[in-house]
């Protein structure tokens, strides 16, 4: 059995953590922490939990979570990287799902995240827990840097196209849409239902978090010699609790010779055979947030529109869904749990979606 | 007293006509239409007009319908290419708002739309009925085809772009979601709210009836010699009830000379300072689709990324929103009818949208 | 022309007032107050305002309230009591959208809001704004108690019944059920989308504020010798913005003789025969929220259940449904506005809901 | 291994056997008919069931149904009755998730049904699927009426008041809300997003389905010589999917001694306290339905309100919460499918709702 804890359960992340983990075959979970709810129960917190646990959230700096073998951080942005080193320099294991070791250039996380990144020694060490491309990394890491949740929409579905060079990267477009529990459990006025319901925005147009994060992993899987990433990221907001749908544009680079629909589905079909959480939907198909909801699981269609609309036959579009809470969080961190503990990648992970 | 009549009042765009039109100060409704319902006090159908609305809905073949000084068809595809005509030689004049006029090339819309155009020859003497682009044209027309609710959001928000010649027209990218009134009112499984609500989805990404009709526009306003429209759009559902958000890209023509996001916001500003009806908002702003449910506003902004996104500073984001059943349908139908009557272009349109 | 004020427009009912009055024919907007945004456009602060109203937030002791023909207080409980009286000694006319002078017990007012009332002597003079019982007080009313949400419609529903002393007022159910609006504006965690979204629940079981109103509003209107009013009151939040429907729930007291469906019918339709915003629909009619949203109607229908369902036939339903923000707040406000000043009831209040 | 059968698998609570079935450690999935989907992978029509389910949807004349233990009707009312006798007959058990077998008075069915019975005399080995009430009898039953939604959720909120004898069964009143899912997924207009988003009604006012079922479970549990029961039972539609709240409504018999909140508190405790799937909350608790979601949960709370609010102290009110598709359904089906076949009543049950 893992013994398992979680730092700061209280925020959408950690829920979810507790939810799958609480259902987990080899998973013991010895501490739940908490700043603002230290000495209550979770299952008073959390009703859902009533009668499937019993732990109370333990305060921020409880010395059980020196006794586990690994360690969850669902804490705001700046936590982990001040906390996570006592803990690996006792040899527990960590995976953070905030951002604090997601940038592998301190400058660059320092920019985007208004703060100066507190253990720059460590990220060498931190490896970037989306198995689907790092899954051997993963197997031995120590630290893993949880993915955010576009960003890993976004990787999944660019990913064939990238690395096999067939797309001019000098202009990307993803246009992201996710479901409102991808913004916190913080009291904030704008996210009120009164505010978000019915309703429909973007954000950050200018320039945010994740952009810098998706252009690295991109980067990272380019064939040699590639020319630079530009992607242009706009996230939205959707009426709806979960879910993120990423529909990507491309242009097929002609120079690596004309790619038809069949020759890209296949190209997909391949690179995702034997990923257990990526599924690659028949040409044609419209794949719905719902139908990954709950689940860790990507649905991913790939699309040359119609000769009538696209004189030049050059434009690609991908779309990618995934559950924000699990593929983009708290499932991901599980599935990078099981391969850091040699367990089956899938282990507490197949529970199904909701229809409807 | 303008004289108006509905053919099809029963769905969506006919419910909102009823609605806008019952409370404009210079219309009589003559007449209201319904294959399925004749008979029916209109009241009884939509409980909300109870107390307001007197008719019941006549047959399809009304004789009141000549008795009209203009007709609104609220039908499906195929019908007003059908039923107008004769109208029109008993001199009344006719707003379609279905695609039956909106393409000036029957074949196409016969691609598109799956049926032989059934009157081509009235197909030159159709306005399009975007004011912001066919004011004077409106003023004397006396069949208009009423844009679509994606056209519109899109075409607005490209409008100074591509009139001013500044960006590559090759490689157009909008990227759009609607509410699922945008889906009309037949019975479909899948348009219930067991199916629809709580998820999101890309529908249509091979090809879209609106594509043909947005690149018509597009097409129509472009400085002379300027290269081919290659836009490639795509629609999504969003789970609410009204509302249209367009995020549109395109890369800036560096030919053109270089343009900042000082010179892109004064581009729009000047483009819309007459227009009653389209609000470019400061930079930085994200417009929400609720700022303008209910009216017949279209809100923009204009963004240029992030320096640290996109190294090469070339890519512009406009979004653009709309209500789909209003500027999107049976309220741009009656800024048309003011502009052809001679009306202040406001007239009956300046209801606020709800907040919340 | 009517020189108002608003005192606390940042929430919804105060942003319900600016949407209402913005387009009133009669009245004049000379000043808008705020705590927090003073100093601030308000059409920057609510963006479906842009264009339409050039006011900044004032500052919440403005001088320029002195100078109004009437101020509203759209404020949090408790703010109205000690800003109004010297509101009213300058001549003012006052509306309070809070309880502070709903309950016209100083003692039960203090049980029920957790604070003593700050001038226990201004509630005689007092009118509770329900004219559908108070129209001739609120014509000469110079400070006026605009009802609560819940009461409204429950009151409505429950009226014809109470004062033809037809039912056993020893076990009334009030079983009613808000939109989130009705929650107010601020940021709290439970009112998040992400909480309230695709959930349901009642709360304050043990006892709602709004409960000794109601009882208040019957007792007023009982014949004299009435028992006393027991009422069982619970309301409901559902996931949705805006909207209230109380399903109402008596007994006929058969001492006054047996009624069937179409008496009750009758004694209803009569009732609110003259009332321009009640609208009693056929029996059988499922009134929905939708119906009246956005307006200042209330909707009832009437029904005594099927025999196979209720051995005795005694028990009678009645649906009553309202926009919580409107009837059950700024558009009864402005109803009584228009009583006070002697304009036609319906002034300003004739927008039709949207459908959809 | 349980060989299962699903009759009818495309509705909803077809489809939500499908996601508890496949995950069912003791069950194999022999056979799922559909008549307008014979021929289709399950997997297609589904989406979310790919590379989970790898069968076709058979004809409705499957010979594989016999094959099987156990088979499940998910067909509209009147279908089970004509073709679960030959089931019967051919020694496999049937549990039966329409109304077909619910009632025990087939003239009463056929009231409220509108049809005559195909089987009476099959009606009297029928149990009725409440194991709070009937696990004895389920554990040998061979034909399982599987009990309503709405009736699930009443039943188990009432059942410790009326077996105890405590309330005036004279005046019971059973206000209860739904999601949308509970009215099924054909393709109806009434059931569309557009239609039913941001809306709440009642609806059955005067008479109800489920209203017979309820009065049958309660009126078999009452303590000998006890008065008739007389319930006022009204359903409300929810713009939600998932999910059934009601609260309950009735008065104290004082003539058994009085009760206060500690004592009725109890009596609920005490009389779940070895019911694994209910959950008496603690006294003041606001039982959500999104606590329940997707799980086999129904929660409780009593509550005796406040004395300011009904002067004599004898209303008492309770909710309770089910999700519809699943304890109302599908997961009821499946703790009756493990008591027949003798497994722990849980097995397959265990997994947790999500939050958010």
């Amino acid at each position: 059995m893992i013994r398992a804890g979680i730092v700061g359960a209280t925020g959408y992340t950690g829920s979810e953590l507790l939810r799958l983990l609480l259902r987990h075959p080899d998973t013991e979970l010895l501490v739940v922490t908490s700043r603002a709810e230290a000495g209550r129960p979770v299952s008073d917190y959390f009703p859902a939990l009533r009668g499937v646990c019993q732990l109370e959230f333990a305060a921020a700096d409880s010395p059980l979570l020196k006794d586990c073998d690994l360690v969850f951080f669902a804490t705001p942005n700046g936590t982990a990287m001040q906390e996570a080193p006592a803990l690996l320099d006792a040899g527990v294991r960590v995976i953070d799902l905030a951002a604090d070791f997601r940038l592998r250039d301190p400058e660059s996380w320092a920019s985007w995240y208004g703060m100066t990144h507190a253990c720059p020694e460590r990220l060498p060490e931190a490896v970037y827990g989306l198995p689907e491309i790092n899954r051997e990394a993963l197997r031995e890491a120590r630290l893993v840097a949880n993915p955010g949740c576009y960003p890993t929409a976004v990787a999944l579905g660019f990913l064939p196209l990238i690395e096999s060079g067939l797309v001019d990267t000098g202009f990307l477009v993803a246009d992201v849409k996710s479901g409102v529990s991808g913004a916190g459990r913080q009291a904030k006025t704008g996210l009120l239902m009164a505010e978000v319901g019915e309703s429909f925005k973007a954000y950050s147009v200018a320039g945010h978090r994740h952009q810098p994060e998706i252009c690295q992993t991109l980067t990272a899987v380019q064939p040699p010699g590639a020319a630079a990433i530009n992607l242009t990221f706009v996230p939205h907001l959707v009426p709806m609790i979960r879910g993120i749908e990423a529909t990507l544009y491309a242009r097929l680079d002609l120079s690596a010779g004309h790619q038809d629909a069949e020759q890209l589905q296949s190209l997909f079909e391949k690179r995702y055979q034997n990923e257990g959480f990526v599924d690659v939907m028949p040409a044609g198909s419209a794949p719905e947030t719902r139908s990954v909801r709950g689940t860790n699981n990507c649905r991913l269609a790939v699309t040359l529109p119609d000769d009538r609309t696209a004189a030049d036959g050059r434009v690609v579009v991908v779309q990618s869904v995934i559950d924000n809470l699990v593929k983009g969080a708290a499932g991901q961190a599980i599935q990078n749990m099981n391969l850091m503990f040699g367990l089956a990648e899938t282990k507490g992970l197949t529970e199904l979606a909701w229809a409807p």
